[in-house]
């Protein structure tokens, strides 16, 4: 799974990851659709240092954002 | 509302902006709560280059990332 830049017009190229652990995450970079890049894209930085694209369509994924969305977001 | 590192602990110190176009995202980090900030941070980058701090509890936010989840999270 390429990380970053790959396809010209994406960040990501395939699908990211799936299996992740929520807590490793240090920072979620979120890339809205454009005109540039026709999906949402979600780059990772994990506790490790590892930058790495996350499947948008992961459980995990949706688990990670609504634990966010839960958490502080009242 | 300060943008960045005025707190040594948050990134964002103030709740942060309510209202904005969610067209005009271009990219959102989001930092999960750490043991050096207690909270949920949203830092966007707007299409303008403008970086500020979004207050997570605004129904401006939840509509954004609920739009995403719905998206290309499907």
């Amino acid at each position: 799974i390429s990380i970053v830049g790959h396809s010209e017009k994406c960040l990501c190229s395939g699908t990211g990851i799936s299996h992740f652990q929520l807590s490793r995450i240090k920072k979620l970079d979120v890339y809205p659709e454009t005109p540039r890049c026709a999906k949402v894209e979600l780059l990772a930085t994990f506790v490790n240092g590892i930058r790495t694209c996350l499947n948008p369509k992961s459980p995990w994924v949706k688990r990670f954002m609504g634990k966010l969305l839960k958490k502080r977001f009242g």
